[in-house]
């Protein structure tokens, strides 16, 4: 028995998202289905929507930031029952047997990683993503959301938490380490909030001073305007990590002059227009430049822990279906403060503006 | 006392090279007087003799793979004797008490290094490189050279060899491992010696196939022509660690595209010009990128024993200071067969042409 669900999809590349009819595979022996609450509104989700090559899985239905309930189970499933309360990211099948997967970094996995949105599955079926009201997933991408963590904040974990949880893990990040946090968005304040709560010392790194008071609220220890240049003298070679969320930047080279020695720059955003880098700039910093979209499991168990004992979610705007393509302009237009969440039990019951 | 000695500068930032005459500092206690017998010509050293900010230590002499003899020692020098065969790299001085200089990655000193050429040292003096007849070094920066490696040849170790030596064994190449060089170059054709010796798999993506029998020579594996879409098609997701050596690309996402998840890309140029990259490129790589320009005498040591042992050296070409500026343009367009050597014994005695 598959399973007829309403979601919110671009018809065709580039076109307003509304709802539309999908249907979701019957469950295989490892499938959990998922009544879906909550979905973080990520600003990738706008090139899923957009991309041209997502035409192929027309409608394109956005969304891996995911939260819901447990609906129904498989006949193997053994470590989730229905009425658990779970959440999905972006990763939500991979081949399980190599290194990579073994290891619970599934995100490398060597077969290649199929995502909840986007692509294919390894059956060849289009994937859909959580911008709907329920969802199937294999159990190992299915994961518990500790019951203090609320069910609306605890869904933008699954992307804007793990992003930077698993570069500040990766990069070694704790007490006597400096992180600087570029672009104070959905990902961005995530970054500070657990950078800080890892005990680095942290500045950010924002557009203007609007967002000043939120920083050191979010644990920032300093703030800078990007725009002034003596500020970003100061901030030359003093970081460790730098989380470099803007999306908006067109050189790499400010925020490389802003690593120490040996020093990391982490690119989080999916941005498909090229940007500037100076070899020597570069070199001069010894530093290096990283790309990082996704986490595997064993890192997004560790997150919900941590964000559980360590009581941080983030700072969320919980909107419904119709308000949707407004949300959309007003995240490109760096509105958001923090997160929009999209209640995705209002898909189809209202109209959309 | 200190030594007058020729040299070959830029008397102004842009000129050609002439002999110039400078002043070597009188030795230290633990200072090494060389006699400069061969210099390798490297390709930054044209921005050495063209860069604006070297006007300050008018006339520019560039220099940083050296080797000699040495011909006094200071009061202190225990480890170097007068008459021994001995070679010079980029940094000569460190602060010696932080953590990089103790474990002797002098080149990431957190005081910072001090460079051979184009800087200033600890005591405000202006830094003149290796093309020239004298120079004066502190004893650890003072490299012994295996008296199984001809000096001509030993010298270019000290940049084109040492720089992809340190990547290759930080980046942990070995059995196992696939390396693609692009470009072959000084550098490039050095980075495929040591590869392949270290036992990794090869491949070498050229402009043209010109240089093809060199590349096997060199103990390469492949050799793929850069601007064929079909080689870089096969190329692509295979490789651990892409060691970028082509000053002349544009954009880095080609080299990118040929990472394996969670491999590395090097850029060993030096070029102030911005390249470009793309974020989702680097993402979907799952890569790092990483400049890198020089190394620290632990790792310099290691260098020059495995090439005695594994009997590596560079190809070379011997030229007198009468060529300096012809083959610094021959240089430039990439004609050196792989890497032009100065007989630094030649300078001020032939006019220049």
């Amino acid at each position: 028995m598959s399973y007829d669900t309403v979601a919110l999809g671009a018809p065709r590349p580039g076109a307003v998202l509304r709802p539309v009819a999908i249907t979701r595979r019957e469950l295989r022996p490892y499938d959990v289905l998922i009544d879906v609450t909550y979905v973080g509104i990520c600003h990738s989700d706008i090139y899923v929507a957009g991309d041209a090559r997502a035409s192929a899985s027309s409608p394109a239905v956005p969304g891996h930031e995911i939260s819901g309930f447990v609906a129904a189970i498989g006949d193997h499933v053994t470590t989730h029952q229905v009425g658990d309360r779970v959440g999905v990211g972006y990763v939500v099948d991979s081949c399980g047997v190599c290194d990579q997967c073994l290891k619970g970094a599934e995100q490398h996995c060597l077969l290649g990683p199929v995502p909840v949105h986007g692509g294919v599955d390894y059956y060849g079926q289009h994937m859909y993503g959580g911008y709907s009201h329920r969802i199937v997933v294999r159990e190992p991408f299915v994961h518990r959301i500790p019951d203090s963590l609320d069910l609306a904040a605890a869904a933008p974990l699954l992307c804007a938490g793990i992003v930077p949880y698993s570069q500040l893990r990766f990069w070694r990040v704790g007490p006597g380490t400096a992180v600087a946090v570029v672009g104070l968005g959905g990902l961005g304040h995530m970054a500070v909030k657990l950078a800080a709560a890892m005990g680095a010392r942290v500045a950010v790194v924002s557009r203007s001073l609007r967002k000043r008071e939120d920083a050191l609220r979010f644990g920032a220890h300093e703030f800078h305007v990007a725009g002034d240049p003596a500020a970003l003298d100061r901030l030359r070679g003093r970081f460790d990590l730098v989380v470099n969320t803007a999306s908006a930047v067109q050189s790499l080279d400010p925020g490389l002059r802003m690593l120490r020695r040996a020093g990391t720059m982490v690119l989080t955003g999916q941005s498909e227009g090229p940007l500037s880098v100076t070899p020597a700039v570069l070199t001069r910093s010894h530093g290096l430049l990283a790309g990082v979209s996704a986490a595997g499991t064993t890192e997004t168990r560790e997150l919900l822990a941590f964000c559980a004992e360590q009581r941080i979610t983030p700072d969320i705007d919980v909107v419904s279906a119709a308000q949707i393509n407004e949300v959309q302009a007003r995240l490109v237009s760096g509105e958001a403060r923090y997160r929009f969440v999209l209640d995705a039990t209002t898909i189809g019951i209202e109209r959309l503006a």
